[in-house]
């Protein structure tokens, strides 16, 4: 069986990928490094893992020595370096950060402030989302997974976009995201009393840094420069993201015929779901699973297309989608470890 | 003092009018009815009045005979006949609900399925948005207190309508409600287990009945025909509304000057707070308030401006702004029973 | 493969069961039934299955007819003559309901105000709590799975009562659940805005039902009659329930001793975790998955034991348990489709 | 008017009483201090005084200099210099924290690990519980302002306590407190994924720093030696603690007689109110507001009373009950600022 290990294995993406990793039945989960909690237990930590596993955290060197397949969820620019020693030894990597996303250097530098010290690496990385990228990621050893909103938002429009029956010009996403987006770093956003029984906008007026990450993969959708407006906001749940997104119909075309669109653009994926017309999204429906439900509807008065589009921002936004790029590139069913049903409540 | 009463007071719109009014120095809260609940205490019903209060459920009647300005907080189709009972004793009437916020009949009979069945009354009635129609409220005997959605939505666009500098064609409204805004009849939409922990769009597709009364105050500000896009959501909190306005600018303006011209607006608004630039509006800095917070956003890249604009569902979106209208109708200082500070937790 | 199926699947016991059958390699879920919505698919009924099964609902005798072994997730007082329809059929029956939990026909009719119209079937009936009666439960067709309060508490407390360390007639249990508890009926209890942010008790004085449930498996336990003050709180939380338990101590022992004896009792069991002394069990490690978690406490100045004893009451309290007992008596590992790791968030 | 001061205005219990003093018609809030953001407007820190006051948090001095009556709600082992300097300028000082609640020195060292450096002031200090001392509280100059959980637990036990009619030494007390509890600190037990969705005790086995303070008032209530267990629990809600508390009946009283002890203890108390038999006290009933519900129970099983009392943490359990005292002290009416009718949701 496959060995994997996890870099970084503290964080909630880390301890997602964990759990569902536990489960798997095609590969091994190795080891597990953590610079803060390093000798330390993962249950010791987490107290979910009593009595499940041992996993001890080691360091970073251990888990790149011990494994075949690798997962990186670390802070923002630690990661070309880890992609480099991981390849030199002709493993695979997948980096769960935002590192590899972006495929132009002047936009990481603008959005990010860095740069790409390793251009070789840049141009190896594969944008790992599954459903528009499988034949590449197949034959991919290093993996940039997708963030969340940008994962739910692809997801959303690509039909639509694929067959160029919007105008791209006036593509407006409003994004709500569980509060497990913001992470485990402490901070007054993610404070219990300051979140809850609350609701606000952040990065508002397409500052956010997953602006030019949706950008480019709806452009390479479309065969088009886009530019979209994105609003993301802080929602009162652990878990979930919701995309409600905005385009002007740039012809004639009923909602029937456009349901058709999607459901043939998604008639072979597993995991995403056109609901039946008349239906909505709802987060509830797929946390702790790797589905993307999509509905969409149109306003009749305004000839717009409104597509809603969720997620579990940790599964199929993060650890999920991460598994389901590892079963890909070692040949494995690509379900394997996501076969979880979403639970009703 | 003036007596007030309240016809329909065990919903939840009724029970947040009794809360306020019975801290109000300058009116006596006098009578009130329910249907379900006739004969008793009110505490028997809502168990925080325990000990504030012994007032006892009456019959309609009642009300209207005892009292000089009586609150309606009925089902939609029902307060025609209730306004014709009460104007023609020469009181006043304040109807929470909608039967009077329309001004078209054919509108009405759109969205509602109904007709007017008493036009003078429809004639009579003012829309009971202070901010926009104080001198009109305080000359009525019946007002049609505006929905909660159209209060934030109005109060959020108004500036930027009667200036000119968006284009009207482009408004998109995604806007997030508290559940309290579906009211106490139970339901599994407002099920414990199906809402928590979940969100999701309903009516999308501009078909909730709010629409027409969006489109009746943003196009009398503006003095143009206007069609929006609004998509209401249901948040998982108790209290609260945001929502999240876009409109493309028509011109190069800056945020600076939009902001200047949102703060001329408002500026001797006792209500309305317009943040300043860089803050977000949140709806938990509004909560148990009469307040509305704004903030505005541009996205320079799209020339488009986003405002965030908040309120209590329940007080500015209903009880308060009630309260608000009775205290510009009887003369009285605008903010009693309004003044509370809203909570920070 | 052995067939299954459920009577009653559209309530959230039953769902919850069909949730976790999906996953169980050992079985197939054949058939399922419910009195409301016959002829519907289960995703209509439950979004989150959608794309994940087509399961329709049947009527009871399709689902006794296909299926080796049936469970029960019924209302109360339906299950004696479900149970002897399945077993002149030669199958088994798990019910989820209490109609069999009781062994003593005087308790029943005391709390249930019902009686024994097939004292045989109550006879064979087995308490289905496999860690106290593994041995009596792979022998059976006909489970009763006991309650959810009931499971936490006799898990919590087995230990010291069967090592007689305790004053018995001092048992004070405090016990804490989720709202799924109470079903998805509509009631005000659980409506979204009644119970979100708030916090009670219920039932409180001894009258809740599961108290003679509670003092039968004590009483077994420990050999001896035992009365218990039991107090159910509502939390405002989907899933999850916690016991604090009370107990005088008989003798001067101290904690680690006690945590010992604990540790002993449980050294076998896969899913009950004796957590090391000075931590404290938490809903939040628990939910989802099948674990019990037990933390153990001891003020010395009152030499009082305090034992914390959490489940998630939709799993171990109820589906899976009943899955727990199914695979007991199929011969199954006794953990197939029960091993999911539970969630850190 | 008197004039009004602030130390440590910045966290959750300065906050609350800056909230409540706005709408103070007898006194101004004149000066606030804070050691985080000094120089900074109140507004700027907490965005719900937005548009409501310009305060500017000043330093200590400054509020002592400018004040008649000084609020400290500064971290533990300050409040004895703070205290001599206001007194010493014949002003009053209402202390929020726990400096001088405890008049025992032993039980201070044991429980805090400090030392009376001024002993007169901890003569001087009256314990600020206005339904147990109100003639003491009016005649003093330091009020040493009760916990949270004491006093929920004082008020729920005095008057069975008083007269005699319980088993002193089976006191066990199972209370659950909001997250406000926890303050503004950032902590991973206030975290909003760690504490959602979650819930446990704390502090288990009688080692609570309330634990002497709750002996002390309960001690001085029955006139005997009291030891209690006394077991925490975080509740996911923002406000309120509701405290459930056992005590063995000593001879055989009925509830009904039971309920008349309590209703006289406290007829003349507006603050304080004993349910009717039959009703549950809930959180939500008092939350905002400065009320105490009690309800009581009786287990005939067992003879055993419990006793549900509930109130708002940061309200009758903080600030609420603080300008209770100052009102006393001031010779105000008692309730001036505390009028407010606690919202139904």
């Amino acid at each position: 069986m496959f060995k994997v290990g996890i870099i970084g294995a503290t964080g909630y993406v880390g301890v997602e990928l964990i759990r569902l990793l536990l489960n798997h039945k095609g590969v091994i989960l190795e080891a597990i490094s953590s610079t803060s909690f390093v000798g330390k237990e993962i249950d010791e930590v987490y107290g979910n893992f009593s009595g499940v596993t041992n996993l001890i955290c080691k360091d970073e060197s251990e888990v790149i020595n011990k494994c075949d397949i690798i997962f990186g969820a670390v802070p923002h620019g630690l990661s070309e370096e880890l992609a480099e020693k991981i390849l030199i030894n002709n493993k695979v990597f997948i980096d769960m950060g935002a590192d590899f996303r972006l495929k132009n250097e002047g936009a990481y530098k603008q959005w990010y402030k860095g740069q790409f010290n390793k251009k070789s690496l840049h141009e190896k990385a594969v944008y790992g989302l599954p459903e528009l990228y499988r034949n590449n990621i197949k034959e991919s050893n290093l993996i940039a997974n997708p963030g969340c909103y940008p994962t739910s938002i692809a997801l959303g429009l690509a039909p639509i976009l694929e067959k160029q029956l919007g105008d791209i010009s006036t593509i407006i996403i409003d994004s709500k995201s569980g509060v497990t987006g913001a992470g485990r770093n402490l901070s007054l956003t993610s404070h219990y009393v300051e979140c809850n029984e609350s609701f606000n906008a952040y990065g508002v007026g397409g500052i956010h840094r997953h602006v030019p990450e949706i950008e480019q993969v709806l452009g390479e959708v479309s065969g088009q420069d886009i530019k979209v407006t994105f609003t993301p906001h802080l929602l009162p749940i652990n878990r979930g993201i919701l995309s409600t997104i905005y385009i002007n119909l740039s012809e004639d075309i009923s909602l029937e015929e456009i349901w058709e669109e999607y459901n043939q653009y998604y008639k072979n994926e597993k995991f995403v779901k056109v609901l039946p017309i008349g239906q909505v999204a709802k987060i509830k429906n797929v946390t702790y699973s790797n589905f993307c439900h999509i509905s969409i509807h149109k306003d009749e008065r305004c000839n717009r297309l409104i597509v809603c589009s969720t997620i579990d921002n940790m599964v199929k936004g993060a650890a999920g989608q991460g598994i389901q790029n590892m079963n890909l590139i070692l040949g494995l069913q690509e379900d394997m470890a996501l076969e979880a049903v979403p639970p009703a409540f």
